[in-house]
């Protein structure tokens, strides 16, 4: 039984004012310094009563880390003979530390290797405009006019009297009289053909796009993308693996005509039909139909976005893409991020009856189920007629509010944002004269606490011209004068 | 200018009991024809008058509709020459209709292509033993004894005071003060060595298991799993892409040895250290070290899911494996679905520092950040001491229950259950005599009201003898003797 001396013990640092109790210091201690090399397998160590007395301290707390130590198999004991690293430890261990060492020193650690898909993640510059709160951060509804009252009084209820069948594992699709409650929703206010078993509930629209990407996709095919177009749908098919095939959009949206061209071979469609993002045009009835007949000739997936259709000024909405086709090749993704509160995190895809296992599968797989409290308020909400009232307010007031824009836009900038886009939403998107750096003009209105999103990111092929993108549903009046005056200064 | 005569108009089958309005039916109605060419392109429709008249129903309404059908570009109206069906539309409109016909009769709607994505997404055996909430369903922990009180207060408590700044955009990583408290239990409890800097909430261990696959690893790269191994991993991994390499487990969990010989190439590997999924032993000392070489050797990753070694009976909880990792190669994994409950969708992953911002960006890509309410009050619900409290006094019921499984298995199966792995967490698994069919006797099971989960499908290696896992944290003491005298009788 080889067993090597008791050499030099590493200097033991304990702190006795530390919150964490002697014997949890010092096993800690005996890990890192066996793990790292300093104690090598077989090594003998000093006795409790020893140790004790070196550190001055209890034996105690010497014989609890000792026990913790021999039972997790990293010092053992033999009668008469004293403990000792346990032998079983890989022998190498010192040469290890040298490797380490040198390993250390030469690259960080973790920074020797990088996936491909980490330059996908990485890929988009670094958002200062999103860090903060000011006008105009894109997507931003009006929380200071949200019945916030109301809505906290429901949900202390629903927290109040949660069944414990609420607090067990739910649903992967989601809680069904909310998706009864949406399916209702959609098939009156956006001309949605649906019914609850078809509905999905998620945590907001990016994890709808995650999972649309990942049922409906292998890793390397492609999907056709609007140009420019939502850069979350770019992070969330580009992480699944997609290739994206970029497709320019016109005054009616997406050109299919091009796609079918560049694109033949390709699976799927990103679309934002009813709003295009970032541009803001409506998707004509003739491109609608055309790419509808493409997608059932190629047997491609459509996957509709309608983030913010509740919103439209001038005209009734625009009825969804999913309402006209007779394929069941459109996938429905819509949020309550804009129409209720991002933090909401509630979202849904309306899934065609024959992928809905597929969808089921994908969810479980992805992250199981939603949280029911937000789900079963939200079905309350929705129930009482509360969100219909809440949306037909702030349909009035983002009308006002994107006057405003409008005009502050006049006054202060002229010619200098050439505005784009049709009535609807809670945002728009302004040209920039040429050669203006979109992304640099975003970072200096950061800066200034303004928070306007640069159109380029959205570009897979860079534009000729760049431009802006300013949220108006979380600006008062007031912000929005003063943002579109601190924007002038930053031309 | 081509010209289509007024032709048949298909029958409009309009509900004036319906509480869709009447312009909507109508309106939809003329999208639906016209897309599925029944109405051709610059076909001639009925005048308002006419088509009011034909149906019996008020002008209005039939005005509405033509004007929402011409704003959506689906009709257009000439002076003096009537409405027709948009001529942008494409012509072809009708030859697409017979081949619609063909189309749906020949293959469902959808139901022509599938990726093989879907293949491992649908690969889980239906399972029934997860439809019911009865004894033994694994991962479920006590509800009945949860204070479930004084968290609903608190819940409520934090739903009427949560300030604007949490209605909006948060930040990916998570809730600052969630993310300390995590850090510092983490260190505590489980000798994890981490700042709040390196924690990332998610929305439990699945979404954090797809986190880790999607930054850690491209499509096609191999990943160590152990076998048996946890279903849910199996499922994240393959989603990301990863080609699973089974590496057998014995009593020292892992066999490390084995895996460097069949997946010497892989970037990352998966365990269960310190209560392995599902067999329940600890994983050694000496292997421990065995695998923090190989990876820091082969430049790979380790996720350690830590998912219930709150709980363990007679010892001292063992340390995590990350906290003797002097490599940074160990991303950690916990979650509050055993701890607290499931529907509470809070976990969290301990990334090495130098990955923080892959990490960031990929909770970003895949579903952008979680829900204020319930971090704010699980950081106060550890703060005020209640989550400590809460630990301590399952510990003393699972220990119980644990022992009344024990006995009960003992009394009603004698040695057609023989059962494995150590003291500690909510669940054992117990080996059933060769050639008897774990899925079936699973099946028989839900069928009579008990959930138990077959040890079959945790194989990706078919194994010669077949087992069951009983999660007991869920089941009363009545409920555990009364579901193994059932499960008996499914023997």
């Amino acid at each position: 039984m080889q067993r090597i001396p008791a050499g030099f013990l590493p200097p033991v640092a304990m702190d006795v004012g530390s919150d964490m109790p002697m014997y949890q210091q010092l096993s800690e201690w005996f890990r890192r310094s066996i793990s790292s090399g300093q104690l090598r397998p077989g090594q003998r160590v000093p006795s409790t009563r020893s140790l004790a007395h070196e550190l001055g301290i209890s034996r105690i707390p010497v014989l609890g880390a000792y026990e913790q130590l021999q039972s997790e198999g990293f010092l053992e004991t033999f009668t008469g003979a004293g403990t000792c690293v346990a032998r079983a430890i890989p022998a190498d261990m010192t040469m290890e530390r040298a490797k380490r060492a040198s390993f250390l020193s030469a690259s960080p650690p973790g920074g020797s290797r990088r996936t491909s898909r980490r330059a996908v993640l990485m890929r988009s510059p670094e958002a200062t405009w999103l860090a903060n709160m000011g006008a105009f951060r894109v997507g931003l509804p009006a929380l200071d006019a949200f019945p916030f009252a109301l809505w906290s009084k429901l949900v202390s209820r629903h927290a109040r009297h949660l069944s414990m069948e609420a607090m067990g594992y739910g649903d992967p699709m989601g809680h069904l009289p909310l998706r009864e409650a949406i399916a209702e929703y959609l098939g009156a206010a956006r001309a949605v053909r649906c019914d609850a078993s078809q509905v999905l509930i998620t945590t907001g629209a990016q994890q709808a796009l995650q999972i649309c990407a990942h049922v409906l996709l292998d890793p390397g095919e492609r999907v056709w993308m609007e140009d420019p177009g939502y850069p979350g749908a770019h992070q969330a098919l580009r992480t699944a693996g997609a290739e994206l095939v970029p497709v320019p959009v016109d005054a009616e949206g997406i050109d299919v005509a091009h796609g079918a061209r560049v694109g033949a071979d390709a699976r799927a469609v990103y679309i934002s039909p009813s709003h295009q993002f970032p541009l803001g045009m409506a998707m004509s009835a003739s491109r609608r139909m055309q790419l509808l007949r493409w997608a059932a000739s190629n047997d491609a997936w459509i996957i509709e976005d309608d983030y913010d259709s509740e919103y439209r000024f001038g005209s009734r909405p625009l009825s969804s893409l999913q309402g006209t086709d007779t394929h069941a090749r459109v996938i429905y993704i819509g949020t309550f991020s804009k129409v209720m509160f991002p933090a909401l995190r509630l979202g849904y895809i309306v899934v065609p009856p024959d992928l809905v296992p597929d969808f089921h599968a994908g969810r479980d797989a992805i992250d199981t189920f939603s949280s029911m409290l937000y789900q079963s308020a939200m079905t309350e909400f929705i129930r009482e007629g509360h969100f219909a009232r809440h949306i037909r307010s702030m349909r009035t007031l983002y009308m006002e509010r994107r006057v405003a824009v409008h005009d502050a836009i006049r006054r202060y900038l002229g010619d200098r944002l050439e505005v784009i886009g049709t009535e609807a939403g809670m945002q728009l998107a302004g040209l920039l004269p040429p050669g203006v750096d979109d992304v640099a003009v975003s970072r200096r209105a950061a800066s200034m606490g303004v928070s306007v999103r640069p159109l380029t990111p959205c570009y897979i092929v860079p534009p000729e011209r760049g431009g802006l993108i300013l949220g108006y549903g979380g600006a008062s009046l007031a912000d929005i004068d003063d943002g579109v005056r601190k924007l002038s200064l930053c031309l």
